[in-house]
């Protein structure tokens, strides 16, 4: 090991990689309506140390219906749950767009994410120079609602007599 | 006025009226599937001091497709802007739930009042006894993204060339 | 009856007043993003057929996440539902645009619709004019996912074992 | 090509790799709220047709705040359109449940998906045996709100004044 500094438990390689997917990611955005690039892309937790880390990424995908569309962290995340990842692989997760201000997921993406990250998962957000401010995922969504928060259906059905 | 105490700006009758007005809404959900019913209610800024608020309150709207479905608190929310309402004519929104928690808005909800809401608006968490939990907007959803983020569509068209 | 001819159950009368409301619902429209106003409205069976028909309205609300946004149908219907109606209650629903051709419900309207909307309930799409191009509820959304056809709870239980 | 017959254009052997994949896909669901498991199954073309075919898998990624999850169908064509692929490149979708009957898309994702398949693109539902129903996309999404219907922005600003 020999002290590597950390951010969040990140290295220098990974973050630079986490800004260089991001980054990347917006090129494969799909938005002729808001013209607003974003990228995503979700570190994954290596099981083995001295392999490279696996990193997917994302970008938004708008529609002619504003509200079907979908945003780069949720296609990042949506892929890999669909290839087996699942709460507990995920190490950080980076977003990206084309505005020098550091850009902050959506309150539905950070509740999409708040299913699978855990709380004190890292968030970086890069401007466009690849900049980055970086929060926890229980910074960005505080008193959420998570998966344990449904009671269980017996109790729910319970209630309804 | 005689200094009756406020909380978040609001005098005691007000938040009995958000309490009551959010419970009894948990009537109208419609949620066949979650079985997990949930209230809302908007408290509206009266022009007028001497005539009693108006609230609109709202129920969670379910769907055979669960994403399809839509919260209580959009719902209370889209009623008010089709009836008129904009920024600045919201003092408080209220959530209602049958649990003894005190249950937060999602994360998309989040995003939706922040379109809306001043961000020192009060949000109240009423539990099944109507206890209540109560935070701002701008506590619930930190370093949020909303109409003032995205830059003017000519900057963006030129970012494009 | 003395012969007044209906359009898909509905009277001249009737009509009229789903073509005024869902033309004026355009003027509560939330679009900063897309310019694009939507009208809606809904029109509530009568109980009592000598009294006027309520007719409900929506508009579009977009978010500057574009996906956290609603649509004018879904708004009217959420509306609706948290007023205590319920499926059987609705004898028809008008739609309305600024443009001169027929602008249908986008999909996601189509299924939210659909849970509280029998097969042959008329949909109206006005153009900007007031004239008007008319579908059933199963034209437009053949083939469709409602509340039957969810199995049991219990049989998905068993199929996990 | 010494004439295999084609079903919307799919060889036989395209039709059982669009069915494993759909089938498959299954397995990656999330969905503890719905229990309802759905995969899917996205054929691109080949632009050799030498090459077997590229088939992208998709599952229907559910979240405590019902609205906030993600279908099977849309999953698929993020992670299409993150990987580059535009329209013109879908050959087919498949859709795949653990049900005895056909189970279609719902409106939100037959919208999302108009946005990037042709009129006639084939939609595959096949159901827990592997048999199958198959509609274009016209058919499931008649009259529908794509791409092209909303005006030139410059139209709608001059609605404005
Ligand atoms: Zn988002
Ligand atoms: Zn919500
Ligand atoms: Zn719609
Ligand atoms: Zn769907």
């Amino acid at each position: 090991e020999g002290g590597e500094e950390k951010i969040h438990g990140l290295t220098h390689t990974e973050i630079s990689n986490l800004r260089a997917t991001s980054l990347k990611a917006r090129d494969f955005a799909y938005c002729p309506y808001s013209l607003f690039r974003v990228g995503a892309a979700l570190l994954i937790r290596s099981s083995n140390p001295g392999i490279f880390d696996h990193i997917i990424r994302g970008a938004n995908v708008e529609n002619a219906s504003y509200p079907v569309g979908t945003c780069a962290e949720r296609v990042a995340m949506g892929h890999a749950i669909a290839s087996g990842y699942r709460k507990a692989d995920f190490k950080a997760i980076g977003v990206a767009t084309d505005q020098l201000d550091f850009c902050s997921p959506c309150g539905m993406c950070r509740q999409f994410l708040r299913e699978f990250l855990d709380l004190d998962t890292p968030i970086f957000m890069f401007n466009r120079e690849g900049e980055y401010e970086v929060k926890t995922m229980g910074q960005l969504l505080p008193l959420s609602f998570g998966p344990e928060a449904l009671p269980p259906r017996e109790m729910l059905e319970g209630q309804r007599k």
